[in-house]
């Protein structure tokens, strides 16, 4: 059994392509961990289920039972009324409208349950935890199977009027663009996320472009973000290209984020950010040639120091503030 | 001479066309204003003395002296560094670089001088004593030679960490659109400012469009946002698509502005939004396509009340909050 000195908190992060699940304790330490597929494309009841097993299989392997946890605090992927609970859309978990998972999970385990934004939950977790601790004014933006995003002012998570804010992965950047999953044109996630990376590297091996990539996979729709970045390291040159252009959309959302905001500081997580400075080093670059100089030279761009972790700790993080006063 | 109960600031509101120069008294009223063309072309040295001019004429006018003034504060379009009184940088004063205005006018004047971001000054002066009153969360937007931004959140100003915050206009929406005064390439106000508006005017009539446009000016390069707001009043149809494609592009910059922020409030001021419906209502409907449901439903898009005021009452009344704290 788990030996914690008061009750754990089960966070679980919801994304568009896995689930994590942990028992968090009051100071922000994961004590266990657990990983699922989303499988986001069998519907929104296959994908709650899987929530609840897992929920059951971590609080079991724990040597725990329902009783011995705190509250339940989910991040998810998507545009969610906190409020209320509600998943109201999710690009990436295309049938959720209006699921009310807050109230579902209330009734099935009859614990506390705090819902929040995934991105939401990361910048706080790194604002507390990780590189960002101390930065008072900080984006966080996470590049993975979409993107999203979350912004801390003056030290707190800026949520908006329906606590719904920092969804920068659907600014607009090619106005006339290619259609993003949420509805709208040129989104920076329909660009530079890691379904963009592999959709690029899909088309260029499909027009016949030599590359590595075609070795590394039996099939051409086998290609993930992840094959791009493995290509790249060796050198592949369409896999560097693919990158390169992700990182010139990528810097020119950042660039907007630094002539709109003016941060200290700016937090890439996700996936796709474990390519590092392949990624950073050319979005970078284009920020320097587009955002103006002053708060250009301001501000510091860096990776996720707590990784897949962030949206875990921030989101316990957060069912803490929210039993005191709400989590606004 | 003007009877006040205390000493009066002295608002100056620097544009890229025009000077506005007012009276204002602490509670934000505007006692005595007078407004002079910018004339930028003739450079940063004419400028200030057209500044330092309109200063002196104002007070004369008044019959007052120097003495009984309380301070100047100065709000300018540009990349203002607030801490320490200089103009970085200003895409509509092209040779404005690096320019200690606070510095130049206290040595002329022996006054206290504050100098702001004139889009920030506008949306506190929304805020405080306009169509934003006790509204929170908001955003404004200028729209006029150039298009200035600035963000009210939790009731204050957000600057940045160099006060330089809320540079909407310089928001990329066309990836590889055409280049921006600023540098940078496809900015909202490339696309959606007074300079768009009369540029695009411009060339449709040099393509040879028939319009009523042609009627009401002696050459085609004397064609304003203005022109064309006229000759679309009278129904005119380039005139009309002309400011829908504005519209089109300030809809988008909006979408971005509503999923990034999810505010209670847009606010469009500056010269061009006089224009009214004619713009807002084809922008708001682009707004409603693009952004997410639950942040647009919360969402008023509205015109300034203060107008043309806006920027100099947020000016005085900044002056006051920075005699006591700095003014952030």
């Amino acid at each position: 059994m788990v030996k914690l000195k008061s009750k754990p908190i089960l966070a679980i992060d919801v994304g568009g392509t896995k689930i994590r699940l942990a028992l968090v304790s009051d100071d922000g330490t994961i004590v266990s961990s657990k990983q699922y597929p989303t499988h986001a494309d069998k519907g929104y009841q296959e994908v709650i289920k899987r929530i609840t097993n897992g929920i059951e299989q971590i609080v079991i392997d724990s040597k725990l039972s329902l009783h011995d946890i705190r509250g339940i605090s989910v991040a998810a992927a998507g545009i969610i009324d906190s409020r209320n609970g509600i998943i109201t859309t999710s690009p990436n978990l295309p049938d959720w409208k209006d699921i009310p998972l807050k109230d579902i999970l209330v009734d099935s385990l009859g614990l506390d349950v705090y819902l929040m934004n995934d991105a939401n939950a990361a910048a706080l977790g790194e604002y507390h935890a990780g590189v960002g601790k101390g930065i008072k004014n900080l984006v966080y933006i996470t590049v993975s199977t979409g993107i999203g995003g979350g912004i801390v002012i003056d030290g707190e998570l800026y949520t908006g009027t329906d606590g719904c804010a920092g969804e920068l992965g659907h600014m607009v950047i090619e106005a006339d663009g290619p259609q993003c999953k949420c509805g709208n044109y040129g989104c920076l996630e329909i660009l530079a996320s890691g379904t963009a990376i592999a959709r690029e590297a899909q088309k260029r091996i499909n027009q016949g472009d030599k590359s590595l990539l075609s070795n590394l996979v039996k099939s051409c729709e086998e290609i993930t973000a992840r094959t791009v970045s493995i290509a790249a390291k060796k050198g592949d040159l369409v896999a560097i290209e693919v990158i390169n252009k992700a990182a010139y959309y990528l810097g020119i959302g950042m660039a907007n984020i630094v002539n709109i905001f003016n941060p200290e500081m700016i937090i890439i997580g996700g996936s796709v950010s474990k390519m590092g400075e392949m990624l950073l080093k050319p979005a970078r670059k284009v920020v320097k040639q587009r955002a103006f100089n002053l708060p250009t030279s301001s501000v510091s761009i860096v990776r996720s120091h707590l990784s897949d972790d962030s949206g875990i700790i921030g989101a316990a993080l957060c069912f803490i503030e929210n039993e005191a006063e709400n989590c606004r």
